[in-house]
């Protein structure tokens, strides 16, 4: 059975997100992030960048989530949740998902590293302020992009997840967001079934 | 005919390396960077997100260049610059990628915003030690997961332009890579002669 490395109010939250939306069967681990327990054996081995999420399937090690849930897409639900290789609507889709993790969410990872995943001695608070200037100007280009119900227009796909994923996060670390564009682009992603699953699966782990 | 549009010194060289190790016929457009021609039009209409590099290439435009690559080796060279759909290599070119893009490479964009790529008052200097510390400890990372010529094993792919780029662009920066299988590494990608025809290209625009 595919098993899932994670932990509540991480990345894991798009994998789960993606197996619900598929209707796969998976058991769900938790790392005990706040005891280091990801840069510790048995986990480390998993995978020696020390960060979750990690799928396996069978002979299967995978990280990064993005990769993940494309590689859940393309096994599991192909033309589903991820675009078929040869479309333009795949290029659009690994365009988005690019943009989801080295745009959108670096601002993100920046503030919580210097808040509080870095040691201490390493953080530099300063850098709040700017990764809050930057995270709205990437909203401005998501806002542009946004040209549908969707990312890719009429269809759902995995690149919602992480895109949506990423704004759940915004919002949770009470960032301004106010293109009614956007909130309602939240809103729909909010509402999906498989995410409230999801959440509820990690939470009770 | 595919067109490119970048500038020296930048992202745009893992297209032009990926389009010259497919032997594809392109143009390729300079955008003057320094005089802000990528934040005005025509160029912003191309890419709101007003950053280099953008592939046109029919009716479809792009952006990102890790999905650039990956879009030209699925369209150009399936299974040979990107392994196919379905594959285990293939779920191991989307992590490696991404990880070049969101671990690799944070650290050094980090360093080159704070030094020169952000409105003067929004850089904050003190950011260069924690960007040193973190690409360090990613180089660990990446040493560990590298156990072939190449980073999927046997098989060059365009996951070793996105990583041999990226460790150019450290090199380029003078940052400490001391790891003989890292530098063997890059040596072995340096001497490809596409990368070479690909600086040429861009150099001379």
């Amino acid at each position: 059975m595919i098993q899932v490395y994670g932990h509540a109010r991480t990345r894991s939250l798009r994998v789960c997100w993606a197996l619900e939306e598929i209707g796969a069967e998976y058991r769900f681990i938790d790392v005990d992030l706040p005891s280091g327990a990801a840069r510790r054996e048995p986990f480390i081995s998993l995978n020696p960048g020390g960060k979750v999420p990690v799928l396996l399937d069978g002979d299967l090690v995978l990280t990064e989530s993005p990769a993940i849930v494309t590689y859940l897409g393309d096994q599991y639900a192909p033309g589903k949740l991820v675009p078929a290789v040869g479309t333009l609507l795949r290029a659009r889709y690994e365009q988005w998902s690019y943009f989801a993790v080295t745009e959108l969410e670096q601002p993100l990872w920046t503030m919580a590293k210097h808040r509080f995943a870095l040691p201490e001695a390493r953080r530099v608070p300063a850098m709040i302020d700017c990764a809050v200037w930057e995270f709205g100007r990437t909203l401005k280009t998501l806002e542009k992009g946004l040209q549908g119900p969707y990312i890719l227009g009429d269809a759902f796909s995995a690149a919602d997840i992480l895109l949506g994923h990423t704004l759940l996060w915004a919002q949770a670390f009470k960032l301004e967001m106010s293109s009614p564009t956007l909130l309602d682009y939240l809103q729909r992603l909010s509402l999906r079934p498989a995410l409230a699953r999801a959440m509820a699966r990690e939470a009770a782990a």
